[in-house]
């Protein structure tokens, strides 16, 4: 992969774009802000994609319809209640709108919105309503820090990221935030992540390039299995870098491409790696795969496994369980071939090889997997395909976290 | 349904069985049995299905050899090693059958063989050979619960059934074991169930009842998402109740499939009742949907749902994140016409009509949910069919047990 330079700044590191976090008080909790804007200075080819759950949340419907042109100037998400299943929900995301319309001084059908937190309870929409001048006059070009702190909801820190990176000598950037951390499950649109960037792009390269990154990394991440409502992830591109329209097909692309891939991949690993009540970062790293499907296919059974997440909680080197995954995964795959190796900053050991256990050091095997960052890696021989898919264990505090999130 | 009578003697109430469990030394623990056997007085026929699973424990691939001429007279089991992923295990899968032809004077290509315990650790194969003077002398017609006793792993109760039909005015019996309790998930042939009957059936009806009934018992049950690589379920048809030959097609084929949906679903029910950790059993109620598939895909996509299995825990009406769950699902549904409704002893409480949520108390809401019982009634709007799928809640216990399962 090309290198990057990694920046601060966030979704404001990109020229042209402003961003606040307020407390409206959708939130009880005065000192946790639950309202976020993003702003660009003018009209920005924009493009989105969505969670493939059938249930979906009424804001998404009305980012499709704003989206319909391919431009979007603002972005506007609550979180605390997902506006999901209820009867007046795409009548309140309007307002949602109508409010960042006036904020930010755009049209309201340039406006992004989305939703984050309990599904089915009316949103309370007077907060939001008269939280209008404390957004506007909160704007700045300092306040994506605000905003990534604005779409939190069971996440324990905030995800903002920003990469510089060249095309043909004129400085560009890329900028994001995001929210986990349950209800996460690869195969769609993963979670809330929002982006920005200055580049000049065509409608159709941002649109491919947004459809085909997310594939390998926001698809890629799993904390629990369950495919959420609410999942959407926007791009806007102000123009503002000044460098030459990028076009599908053009090496301009390519390193664009490479960029973003970058940043998502960042924003992924934080996402899993903040999982609801996670201690460690799971990622795990299929090879010589028969084709990129059955690659994915095994990367995310083994990801979502309760059973190998439990295992890593306990630091156990049960890599049955890993082989257990894999068999059932539905991949294409000759498990009496298969080698399993665990990694981290401690070493690594190989625990399976040919599909059978080999000898190994329990005690290397649970230093290893004491770490916060532990890889399992997973050779086959079925062909050249690789992936990599980002998970985080099963701990005694998801289920506190999950048995009582209502309350 | 057609009523059935509950009668004791799990596998050895039809007539022409015995049954033992001893503790030959795979586990530790000394009084805890660890081997176990069931025998027919004369050679039966049998069917059975196993796991879905690519990599697949060696007991079953040597016990589908044993039962491709239809005929089986002995079953044995171990617990607390699961033969799977070893390279020798084949070998050991036929020195199981030996230990069972001699200790119960049986052709060793007529043995049912099966293992279950921790994968990919080689099988101490010494304890059983040692075992087979002890399983001989222990073998009686009252050995059933020594038998359920011994496959049990992390079942923290003997699962054990019999029922009681008749055919034609000939009492009829079906008798059979489980265990569960982790690594459990639908859609094959669901862990370890050991079927005996002493119907005369041909082996057409046999294979295709065992079949039949499968899809909607063992194999609409899930305690953890996870489709183990040992699960097998079997019968043998001892054939000494004297009724006349079922056949395929027949009313008494309905009384015969009608007698084995019943102690399959029972048996069903216990398994994911004492799913590994759970403190509540969780019956998932799907009607009115537009296909028997989609019906399915909805009750598995709920019963799986860590965050449905949480919520339950808690005793929270979370009813959004059931219908996120069947938002994913794949099935084909109206999402705008489904409600959802709780219930168990202390009642029932609609929480969603139509996609949205209803007022509801959240008092009772909560009484109900704290039962040990709970159903979750999902309707829908699209055709008529309906399933039900067995799960259980996700808890703390179920982390730690699975945290620390080879230790």
């Amino acid at each position: 992969m090309k290198k990057v330079t990694w920046i601060q700044g966030g979704v404001c590191a990109p020229k042209g774009f402003s961003a606040t976090g307020v407390h409206c008080g959708i939130r009880k909790n005065r000192t946790k802000v639950d309202l976020a804007m993003i702003v660009a200075d003018k009209p920005c080819n924009s493009a989105a994609v969505y969670t493939t759950n059938l249930v979906k949340a009424a804001p998404l419907l009305v980012t499709a319809k704003n989206l319909k042109n391919g431009i979007a100037q603002a972005l506007i998400c609550n979180s605390g209640n997902a506006n999901t299943c209820n009867a007046d929900g795409e009548a309140k995301a309007l307002v949602m709108c109508e409010v960042a319309s006036k904020a930010a001084k755009v049209s309201p059908d340039d406006v992004i919105v989305a939703s984050t937190g309990v599904i089915g309870q009316p949103l309370p929409i007077e907060p939001i309503i008269r939280a209008e001048k404390n957004l506007r006059e909160t704007l700045s070009r300092e306040g994506s820090i605000q905003a990534a702190t604005a779409i939190m909801t069971t996440d324990t820190y905030l995800k903002e990221k920003a990469v510089l990176f060249e095309i043909a000598g004129e400085p560009c950037r890329i900028g994001g935030i995001a929210k986990g951390s349950g209800m996460i499950n690869p195969n769609m649109a993963t979670l809330l992540a929002f982006l920005t960037t200055d580049v000049v792009i065509s409608q159709d390269a941002l649109v491919k390039a947004l459809k085909d990154v997310t594939e390998d990394t926001f698809n890629m991440v799993s904390v629990d299995g369950d495919t959420s409502t609410n999942d959407m992830l926007s791009i806007m591109a102000s123009g503002m870098a000044g460098n030459k329209e990028i076009k599908v097909g053009t090496p301009e692309y390519k390193i664009f491409e490479n960029a973003l891939f970058q940043i998502c991949a960042k924003l992924s690993r934080e996402m899993a790696k903040d999982g609801e009540g996670a201690t460690k970062l799971i990622t795990c790293n299929v090879s010589g795969a028969s084709s990129i499907d059955s690659a994915r296919k095994i990367a995310r059974a083994v990801i979502n496994s309760s059973l190998v997440k439990t295992a890593i909680f306990g630091a156990d080197a049960n890599w049955g369980r890993i082989m257990c995954a894999l068999g059932y995964s539905g991949a294409k795959v000759d498990v009496n071939a298969v080698s399993v190796t665990f990694a981290s900053s401690k070493g690594k050991i190989l625990v399976c090889q040919n599909g059978a256990g080999v000898d190994f050091s329990e005690e290397l095997a649970k230093e290893i997997l004491s770490e916060n960052e532990v890889d399992i890696n997973i050779g086959c021989s079925d062909g050249a395909s690789s992936v990599t898919a980002y998970g985080c264990d099963l701990t005694y505090e998801y289920v506190r976290i999950n048995g009582d999130y209502r309350s």
